[in-house]
C-alpha cells in the first residue's frame, strides 16, 4: 500500500504563503503563494498545449524560476519530467528523447537550436519553447491534488558502463525520501536557505527543488556556477547552505581568502566524487563546516553523510548511510570484510526502482532490493565509509588494483597543481598503468617535479608513467570529473 | 509496495552510539548503544519465555528504561505491543487482553496485583513480570534487522462512543511519519532534548519513544508528571521541548511565577483537547513557545499544529494540518463551508488503517482513506482549524449547539475559579442543558457570581443551569478530562 500525501507545493503555499519559495541570482523572488500560481498556471497552459496526465515531456534548460515552475507544472498534471542536460549534444539527446517516449519538448530561450536540432533525429511528436507556452491560453483541467508517491516523477539520465545512458526513474516517493532523510541528517531550521548552483537537471539541484516544497525553505537559485555571486550569496544573502562538488569548494575558499563566513552559514554539502584530503585540510583551516557526502542520480542525490561530530576524527569519509538507508560492500558475491575494497551496494526508500524499461541494466544493477552501484570504497572498522572510484575508472596493473582518485588526492597537495586527472593506459607489460593530466597553477611546475613528488608518497606501481599539462580538466555540468574524455585526449595525444 | 527502512535502534546506535537517548528522571542514562543493547537482550530473553514473531504482547507498566527497552524488544521479534494503561480496572484490562488476542502479558513490580487480577479474568494465555524476563538466559533467536513499514507495531485501546474501547492499529510507518512530519514543522536540532511526561502506554509518550529513534534525540522520561521535576527539567536540564495538556501548563505557569524560561528551550507542545484562551494568554505573558495541537491515538499522535509564525494571530487555533496530512470539515456529508462547525475528518500516512478485528467501528470511521474523527470543529477563512469538542460531549439545547470548551474557556478566565468542566444534563423543556463542575481557588467564590459572570459574557442558552463545587476534576492518565466521570458525578448529585 502506497502512502498518498497533498501536492507538496499545494501545502507549502497554504502553510507559509508569504514565505520565499525561489530566489534567483538574477534578482527573481517567487513566494509559495506564487510559485504554487505560476506553476498551476504553467500547467493549464502546458493542457492547452495538449499535454496529458501520464505524457512524458522533456525539458531542456537552464536554472530559472520558469523551469523551476515547469518542472512543479508537470506533477500538477501527473505528467512525468524528462530532464535533459543541456551540456550533451543534439545527438545525445535525440537518443534520451527517444528512450523515453517523449512525447513533447520544452525548451527555454537559450536552447532553441539545440532542441530544434536534437528533435529533427528524434521521434519527439510534439516541441514548444517556454515562451510559447507562457503565452498560451489556460485551459481547464483537474490538478493533481494529491501526489501518490510510487508513482513515476522524474527521469534522469545517467552514463551507462555500456556507453548507452539509463534513464533513472524516480518517484514522488523517492524525492519525498531524500528530503526527509536529509534533513534528518542535517537538522531542519526555519532559518534555512540553500543556495542551489547545481543545475536542476541533475538531481543535485533537482533536489533542492523537492527539499524547498517539503521544508518549506527558500532556495538561492543560480543560472549557473558563479563564484562572486556564490561567494556573495554565503557572506550576505543569507544562505545557510550549499551543495558543491570538490573543484566548487576550491574556488570559494581561494575566494574567502583570509575572510571567515557568517555564522549563521552551517553546511558545505560536498558530493560529486571522492574529495582530495588537502582541500579538506584547508576548508577545516577556514573554518568551513563541510559535510563530505556520496550519492548519485540513482539515490536522488545524498544517500551517505559524514556527521559533523565525525568531520575532522573521519577526514576524507563520505560518512554513514543516512536514516532510511542501507549499504554493504560486496566483493565476489560476498560482503567484504573491514577495509578491504569491494562494490558500494545500497538500500533505501530514497533508491530508484529501476532504470526505464531497461532490462538487462535492472537486472544487472537490482538484487532483493539492492542497487549495485558500480563504484568501489570499503568500510574502516567504526563502519564509515570510504569511496575509491567508480568501477569503471579502476586501473588494473600488473593485478594490482589503483585507484585514481587516491593519486589525484596526493597531487591535489602539491604546490604548481591546481587539478589533476588520472586514468589508465594500455600497457603491454603490465596491462594498465597511470598517467596523469595536470591544470598547472605556475610555469615552472615540470614533469619531473611531479615524478619525484609522486615516487616520495606513492608505490612504485601507483606513481603515473606519464603527465601531460592541459588548459582545463573536462567536466560535466555539475562539475564532476569526466574521466572518459580524459580517455578521449589520451588518444590524441598518443595518435 | 511498502518501504523498508533498517531498525531505527539500530540505526541510531551505529550514528549515533554514545549519544544519550533516554535520561530518566531517577538519574539513570541510557547511550543509544546502551538501549540497543539492553533492548535487545530483552527480546533474547522475552524469545527464551517463549515469545515470537507475531505475538501480540501487552505491557501494563509505568515509564521507565525498562519499559521503553520492552517495547523496542518487541520490535526486534517483531512481535505486536499493545500497550495497556496502569490506570483502568482489571475487568477492562481483561476486555483489551482478550480483544488484542494477547498471548502474553508482562508487566512492572509496581502493577501485579492488577496484572494478576486481570489474567483471572481473561484468555491470556501466559503472563510474566519484568523482573522474570530479565532473570531469563538470552536464547539465539534471529532479530528483525529491518522495518516494514505497513507492518503493525502497537495498538494502543481508546474509549469508543459505543462504550467499547477500540484498539488502534499503529504500523512501524505510521510511527515513522508521525515523528518525521512533527519535525518538519517543529524543526530539528541537533541540541533537541524532549521532556516525556506523558506515559508511553499513551501515543503522546510512545511517540516521543520513537522520535528519539528517528532523530537520534535523548528523552528525559519522567516515571510520572512532576511538577517539581518537570520545572527543573526545563530550567536546568537542557529540555527543549515538552509535551503538555492544558493542566500541566496550567501548573508549570505557575510554578515558574516571575522567572522565564531558558532560551534553548523551544517549544512547548500543547495537546488533549482544546485549551481555554485565557492559559494561552498567561502563556504569552509569560513568553512561553506554546504550539497548540490537535491529535489523537489513530493519528499516531499530533496531526495538526499552530506554527509558531501565527501563535499570536491565531490564538485559540490549533493551526494546520502537517506536511503529509490533510484535512476537511464535513457536515452531513458535504464539506462545511468555512466558519461552519462540522466534524473533522482527517488523511494521512500517520493515521491508523483501522481498529484491531473492528469491522462496525472500521465502517462507521474510514471513507476513502479518512477518518472521521468524531470530533467537532470548523476553519476560518485561512484555514486555521479550530477544535470544538469531542462530538459525544456536544450539548444540544432547544436545538442550539453547546460546545462545552467553550464555556470551560470563558470560566478559566474568572478569578476563583481553577478548573471547570462542563456537561449536558437531560431536561424535560430544552432536551439538554448545560451545567458545570468547579474547582475552586479560593473559598468566596459563589454560585451566583459563576452566573454572574457567565450571564455577562455568554448567550443565554450557554449560561449553565447548576454549577457544582468540586475538589478535582476527573481527569486520565494523560490529564484529560473525563466527561463521562463528570455525568456519573452528576447522577450521583441528583440521585
Amino acid at each position: 500500500m502506497t502512502e498518498v500525501i497533498p501536492h507538496w507545493l499545494d501545502k507549502q503555499a497554504d502553510l507559509s504563503p508569504d514565505k520565499t519559495a525561489i530566489e534567483t541570482s538574477d534578482g527573481e523572488e517567487l513566494t509559495f503563494q506564487q510559485l504554487r500560481d505560476k506553476s498551476r498556471s504553467l500547467a493549464k497552459k502546458m493542457a492547452a498545449s495538449g499535454v496529458q496526465e501520464g505524457n512524458h515531456v522533456a525539458l531542456l534548460a537552464a536554472n530559472s524560476s520558469d523551469m523551476a515552475a515547469a518542472i512543479h507544472a508537470l506533477s500538477y498534471l501527473g505528467a512525468v519530467a524528462v530532464l535533459l542536460n543541456v551540456r550533451l549534444s543534439a545527438a545525445e539527446l535525440a537518443y534520451q528523447l527517444n528512450d523515453a517516449e517523449v512525447s513533447c519538448l520544452l525548451y527555454d530561450d537559450g536552447h532553441t537550436e539545440l532542441a530544434l536540432s536534437a528533435v529533427d533525429q528524434a521521434d519527439c511528436p510534439d516541441f514548444r519553447s517556454f515562451r510559447e507556452i507562457i503565452e498560451q491560453t489556460e485551459t481547464t483541467v483537474a490538478l493533481q491534488e494529491e501526489l501518490v508517491l510510487n508513482k513515476l516523477f522524474t527521469i534522469i539520465y545517467t552514463s551507462g558502463t555500456t556507453g548507452f545512458p539509463k534513464g533513472v526513474e524516480h518517484t514522488y516517493g523517492n524525492h519525498w525520501w531524500s528530503a526527509v532523510s536529509s534533513a534528518l541528517n542535517l537538522g531542519l531550521s526555519k532559518n534555512d536557505k540553500w543556495l542551489a548552483s547545481l543545475p536542476l537537471f541533475h538531481v543535485g539541484g533537482l533536489s533542492l527543488l523537492v527539499k524547498s516544497v517539503v521544508y518549506g525553505m527558500p532556495v538561492y537559485l543560480m543560472k549557473k556556477f558563479d563564484i562572486d555571486l556564490a561567494h556573495r550569496a554565503i557572506i550576505s544573502e543569507n544562505v545557510t547552505i550549499v551543495s558543491v562538488v570538490a573543484v566548487m569548494l576550491e574556488r570559494l575558499i581561494n575566494k574567502l581568502a583570509g575572510g571567515r563566513y557568517p555564522d549563521s552559514f552551517r553546511c558545505m554539502l560536498l558530493g560529486g566524487g571522492p574529495a582530495p584530503e588537502p582541500l579538506l585540510e584547508k576548508a577545516r583551516l577556514h573554518e568551513i563546516p563541510v559535510f563530505q557526502t556520496y550519492g548519485m542520480t540513482e539515490t536522488s542525490s545524498q544517500i551517505v553523510t559524514l556527521s559533523p561530530d565525525y568531520a575532522l576524527s573521519k577526514l576524507g569519509s563520505a560518512g554513514k548511510p543516512l536514516v532510511p538507508a542501507q549499504l554493504k560492500i560486496m566483493l565476489e558475491g560476498n560482503p567484504a570484510p573491514d577495509g578491504t575494497v569491494g562494490e558500494i551496494v545500497v538500500k533505501g526508500p530514497m533508491v530508484t526502482k529501476g532504470y526505464y524499461k531497461n532490462d538487462s541494466a535492472n537486472d544487472k544493477s537490482f538484487h532483493d532490493g539492492w542497487l549495485a552501484t558500480g563504484d568501489l570504497g570499503k568500510l574502516d572498522e567504526d563502519g564509515f565509509l570510504y569511496v575509491m572510484d567508480r568501477r569503471k575508472d579502476l586501473i588494473i596493473s600488473g593485478g594490482e588494483n589503483i585507484y585514481p582518485a587516491e593519486i589525484e588526492s596526493v597531487l591535489a597537495g602539491m604546490d604548481g597543481v591546481k587539478e589533476a586527472g588520472v586514468i589508465g593506459r594500455e600497457d603491454d607489460q603490465w596491462g594498465q598503468v597511470p598517467v596523469v593530466f595536470i591544470v598547472a597553477s605556475h610555469t615552472d611546475l615540470t614533469k619531473e617535479k611531479v615524478f619525484d613528488y609522486c615516487r616520495e608518497r606513492l608505490a612504485k606501481f601507483k606513481v603515473p608513467k606519464h603527465v601531460y599539462f592541459i588548459a582545463e580538466l573536462p567536466r560535466n555540468a555539475s562539475n564532476k570529473l569526466v574521466r572518459h574524455k580524459l580517455v578521449d585526449l589520451l588518444g590524441e595525444y598518443e595518435s
